[in-house]
């Protein structure tokens, strides 16, 4: 199956699934219906089987979902049978506070390392390795890294987008306020937590208004 | 003209358009058009067009907009002439990343203050105040906070969530990984970081097969 046919809002239920199907008693749950996945979840019903079918395609007729295969094929679209390791560049507030997130894991990504200019900075808890940025290049080559975030400010923010791209990496999730430039077959994703606060002012001034 | 037709990719481009605006030599433009705009910024022409018609009608014909009358209505969409205040609950490194983001004063938004459960938070720059979790509701009433940002853990998101409602707080914006239940009229846009970071990867896995 072509899982660039999963939609994100599908993505974002995936580890819900996965969580509920993880959970559930082996000996009374061979196979699961999709009624009762979206009765235990408070989903609706053609949602559950629409998701699921992005997936693993439908479940048999009066018996549902073989579990196992599902949690499989879930496990499978998230990637988490085999984590994808990103490095994060820009060790402030902002960038520790992802390095911190446990949820990335659920969703099949791992921060494997930091880079910051200012080489003194000290890893939250020693989980995550921070390296001074003229260390990114041979760390990215030598372990195959493919995905970057940038935390660092709009400043810099170019600067270290192309120091990405010099470390062959392909896709970048962008938090600094600047549109960056980056040569054809390079995926950016903007992050612009500003906005999505504003846009939640703008439905409150809506409904006072 | 309702503000709330205004789409949420229209909005995220509005601070653009509003720092240009404002560091244009004003001798020179009077009048700005949408074709110089859209130079300027690098976006396409139709874009600009639909976007500034969505904030302030269309411009004259071989005149082009009013600046200072587009400047006056983009802030008003912003909302940057009334900031609204917003409180935050949980200062840890998600929390205190967001109580110094700068960003959010462009979209019209200002966390006021911050509340903990561990009142011995310190406050990371001065800046914004950390209260105690038992002052949130009087602080919330006396100042007619409409707004919150919930920055806890999963596990007292809705007990947090329950709280806000409790003082009359009528849009939550989530951090936490888990769905809230909120009364009717309440709006809760849920944020998932590791969501749009599974999305890149997926992007990245495609782009690999």
């Amino acid at each position: 199956m072509d899982k660039s046919s999963v939609p994100k809002a599908t993505l974002g239920r995936l580890p819900l699934y996965l969580e509920l199907l993880k959970n559930l008693p082996k000996d009374s749950y061979k196979y699961i219906s999709a009624t009762t996945i979206a009765r235990k979840l408070s989903l609706g019903e053609v949602q559950v089987r629409k998701d699921l079918s992005a997936v693993s395609g439908a479940g048999k007729p009066k018996v549902g979902y073989d579990t196992e295969n599902l949690i499989n094929c879930i496990e499978e679209h998230l990637g988490n049978k085999s984590l994808t390791e990103a490095v994060l560049v820009g060790a402030g507030k902002l960038g520790r506070a992802l390095m911190q997130f446990e949820e990335f894991e659920k969703y099949g990504v791992k921060i494997s390392a930091a880079f910051d200019s200012n080489d003194k900075v000290i890893s939250p808890d020693g989980k995550v390795e921070i390296l001074p940025i003229n260390k990114l290049r041979s760390y990215c080559e030598a372990k195959h890294i493919r995905l970057g975030i940038i935390t660092v400010g709009a400043g810099s923010a170019q600067a270290v987008c192309d120091e990405m791209v010099a470390s062959s990496i392909m896709a970048i999730w962008n938090f600094a306020p600047v549109k960056l430039s980056v040569p054809a077959g390079v995926t950016v994703k903007q992050e612009n937590l500003a906005l999505s606060l504003a846009y939640l002012n703008n439905q409150l001034i809506n409904l006072n208004s």
